[in-house]
């Protein structure tokens, strides 16, 4: 066998996420059928980055084992033949023996956008998050940065169990306005579930005055998904990048 | 009654084009339906441009008649509220009296995206025309160049009867590349029915090197619509905007 390494985007508007579920449309699922199609059976599938229902990606990286036969190219093709360009294979190549999409990876980047305008766009509605009204980016600015580090996240993530490792560290957090939009971008060795949609929630609550810029480190240690803002919705977030190192 | 504009901004991939025919989804029969239960009944619209079927909308100006009562801003959210954000009114205004969005308009400005990277992308795939492989600018430009001016279009129109007025001023026709993008800028006082995909498609044929960029006078005075290349796929296209005079 060999290992094959996959770099994909896709349009998580229409999926119930990453993982593979019976009886829902998942983007593991459709990948996993379509490779079968190409291999005579769906390989089991590594991934950087386990998006959630609604996320889309344009650097996911997916690997698996396939026979040594298989030329990437041509599986590639046949993929984006049977699933563009909703999912889009965007590079295929054998990896190095013991490649893990998920274990060898080092970073991920993700971006998410909100929409300020005052109406939606039609040409982005997909892929950001449309809040009408300005966001002052000088008062989230002081609270991203006392975010970045390595940090207990457990009050920006879904409710883990208590014995759950919820420590991260959060190497980036720039948020930048693009037009009519506010884009924040973060990166960490690893993110705990909904953690990137928690603290962009989390910064808009301090932009609109509604947290103090100052909290984050009390946020931070009261290690409660309440003591956090809300939780920003799915359709402004994408996996843009995932790290690896000379594997 | 009063006259009332609104600046219109649509994804056009699931609709049969701006004009409205019983039986299919178009956009005017949608825009029309919604402003009927706001107006009590569909009102009788005037557009600036008559979209195809799957062209897209930036800027698109539309007017009709409403009640001297009529409250735009009301309208505007009412309308958004139920068809957005496929369908968006950017802005509604009451109109100077004689105002008609189709024949107080002096020119219109289309955008025509061209993705040529390798594969497409699930981010914008709706709004251009994947064509895999680089098209030479460079080769394109002189031809775009002896269409600019006031011409006999006839070569670069659906089939018009033989009585039909089809001289058009090509105020500009631009072309530049964005990233993996080559795009097309044309304006006109008034454009024929696919005259911006055929033109489109014609420079594409000679950046493939099968037209002489040095044909384009031949073309045009052959009148004859196989003179031309293809018609480029509608997806690509969006009105951009519409120009009026001081009225």
């Amino acid at each position: 066998m060999t290992t094959v390494r996959l770099l994909l985007a896709y349009d998580g508007t229409d999926f119930h996420g990453w993982a593979a579920q019976p009886g829902v449309r998942t983007v593991a699922g459709t990948l996993g059928g379509a490779l079968g199609r190409v291999l005579g059976e769906p390989p089991r599938l590594s991934v950087a980055g386990r998006t959630d229902a609604g996320v889309h990606a344009l650097g996911q990286v997916v690997s698996f084992e396939a026979p040594p036969t298989v030329d990437p190219g041509r599986l590639q093709r046949a993929v984006n033949g049977m699933l563009g360009p909703e999912v889009v294979v965007r590079s295929a190549s054998r990896a190095a023996a013991g490649f893990d999409a998920r274990r060898s990876s080092r970073a991920r980047l993700y971006l998410y956008r909100i929409d300020t305008g005052p109406v939606p766009s039609p040409f982005s509605a997909r892929f950001v998050w449309h809040r009408p009204g300005d966001l002052p980016i000088g008062r989230l600015r002081p609270a991203a940065r006392l975010l970045v580090g390595e940090h207990d996240f457990r009050s920006f993530c879904r409710s883990q169990g208590s014995g759950a490792r919820t420590i991260r560290t959060l190497r980036r957090l720039s948020v930048t306005r693009v037009g009519h939009e506010v884009q924040f971008r973060a990166e960490a060795n690893a993110f705990l579930h909904q953690m990137v949609r928690s603290i962009v929630g989390t910064l808009v609550a301090v932009g609109e005055g509604r947290i103090d810029p100052k909290a984050m480190p009390e946020i931070l240690a009261a290690r409660m998904r309440s003591a956090a803002g809300p939780v920003a919705p799915p359709q402004g977030l994408a996996l843009l990048h995932v790290t690896y190192g000379r594997s």
